[in-house]
């Protein structure tokens, strides 16, 4: 720092990636349950994601801060703490910074990337008869964002419901593992990157929106239809259980529900090799939901009877 | 766009730069006298003008935008057209950006450009011995802001002035420029481009928070003293009859207010070397104000009759 901007060696002939996102208080989310750590973290797992889902290797971000003049200090330098974790996690130097008084918290951040450019990964590459893989299970986020909602709050002595009723042990840890997906997301940058290297994906979105809109994305850039099916789409335990005591529906909130921050991608490769390049190097095991159909015939759910829900338009559904 | 991030072509042997900076509505820009597409100019304007500090080539800009949902949508396009006015003025391509709902409109725009790693030019180069240069007047903006505040406003038949006194023609002229400094500032990336390429600066910065405060920056930076002349600090006609009519000082002016955007560098180069490069590019004449010390000496100014002021920490007597 102390120069009027940040200089930067980019890696001879490797393209760049750049991407911006803005987290706005009491909209992208709420101090009440959110510590500043999260915050940042969060903030800059947004720009993270997008570089992954390009197949490109993060490596330098900036942060644009509006605060209001009566933030105490210690959650600005929460905030900081949680962007500076998260960027030295993913090997990214934050190089720059402008920082002004805004009515309310404002965090953009700005990540670059770079990768080879013959081997980064657009919205737009999927082809008809491609299958339709996600990086891990689905819903966690929202999940948790319901139960923060419903008033249960992630402690240092795990989690506490306002007003304290009791939390059954094995719920205990459900609960922890959805509210912790929603505060503390990780990137799957380094999935997109094997994925993007090995020559695996075809096109690859992060699934930051949810499913649902995601998909209809990735199958618009691409100019495909798409099918799922209700049955593939990875919900774990800990989403089950929670969407259980809530009275919720798990699959929907797989499949509407965001920031889940999972890569979609689509691959013509045999499905044992899509598997096992992530696998061998220590990811979770992808999961094949749908396959890519031609244009027309559009982006829909086969549900467990057989019925078809359209994604495109109609996923308020599953808000 | 259409994909998660922007994929961008780096020239090859080149260092990037890039710089993030904020404006906020009613702390850096008001409404009340401030066109959208004004705000989009100065918006991009701020972080093409700290590349160009570095002496280097702006390419790309991301725009992250937070606005309150009530936001005309004529509004919404001004700032964008002011945006991308400039970068297209500048050779910037707009590669990527984010929108979010905000309490107030909140403009954070990242700029990346390139330029020869050996002839960037930092803050940090000065030495003892060399000549102090401003590539152009100052106090032109801070005149037209006293002028914007004191009611004058500039339309598309000139200036005018709230409760409708009549302006004289000559002061007309003087305002609607100061104003239009003030509103439309322009960046000197190509001043500073040639100054590095030709090995001019050995320290270079962009007047934007004014000459006191960014001077007393470039010598700390550079460890060095510094002493400028008032009597060599360019304040040109409009300014000049702008601040007698608001009956204030036009040095002041020139010293303590910001946002002119002119570079302030330093060089071992012949005055004449230095002049004629710039000159002979169709630039205007810049104007050596002062001179480099060693660093005990402090930073200050010589006034008209000899009186030295100290401009570090001191400088708000001229604010």
């Amino acid at each position: 720092m102390g120069d009027d901007a940040a200089i930067l060696q980019p890696s001879p002939g490797l393209a760049l990636v750049a991407t911006v996102d803005i987290l706005v208080e009491g909209k992208d989310f709420r101090w009440h349950w959110c510590p500043p750590e999260a915050v940042g973290q969060k903030g800059i797992t947004v720009s993270l994601s997008d570089i992954g889902a390009m197949g490109a290797i993060p490596k330098y971000a900036l942060v644009a801060l509006g605060l209001s003049s009566g933030t105490p200090l210690a959650r600005v330098e929460g905030l900081y703490r949680g962007i500076w974790r998260a960027a030295a996690a993913a090997g990214v130097a934050v190089v720059g910074g402008d920082l002004s008084e805004a009515p309310r918290l404002i965090l953009g951040v700005t990540v670059i990337g770079e990768g080879p450019a013959d081997r980064l990964v657009r919205r737009s590459g999927s082809t008809i008869g491609e299958t339709i893989w996600v990086t891990g299970p689905l819903g966690r986020a929202a999940a948790g964002l319901k139960a923060l909602q419903a008033g249960y709050r992630l402690g240092r002595r795990g989690v506490t419901r306002e007003r304290g009723s009791s939390i059954p042990p094995q719920m205990q840890k459900a609960l922890r593992a959805t509210i912790q997906a929603q505060l503390y997301p990780m990137a799957r940058y380094r999935e997109g990157r094997l994925l993007a290297g090995a020559g695996l994906a075809t096109a690859m979105i992060d699934l930051s929106d949810g499913l649902a809109s995601d998909l209809t994305r990735l199958a618009e850039e691409s100019r495909v239809g798409v099918r799922i099916f209700a049955d593939r789409i990875p919900v774990d335990a800990p989403t089950g259980q929670v969407a259980e005591l809530l009275g919720l529906d798990a699959l929907k909130l797989a499949i509407g529900g965001g920031e889940d921050f999972e890569l979609l991608f689509t691959s013509g490769a045999p499905p044992r090799a899509v598997e096992e390049t992530l696998v061998h190097q220590g990811f979770a095991r992808p999961v094949p939901i749908g396959e890519v159909l031609r244009a027309d015939a559009g982006v829909f759910l086969v549900g467990l009877r057989g019925k078809r829900t359209p994604l495109t338009g109609g996923f308020e559904h599953f808000r």
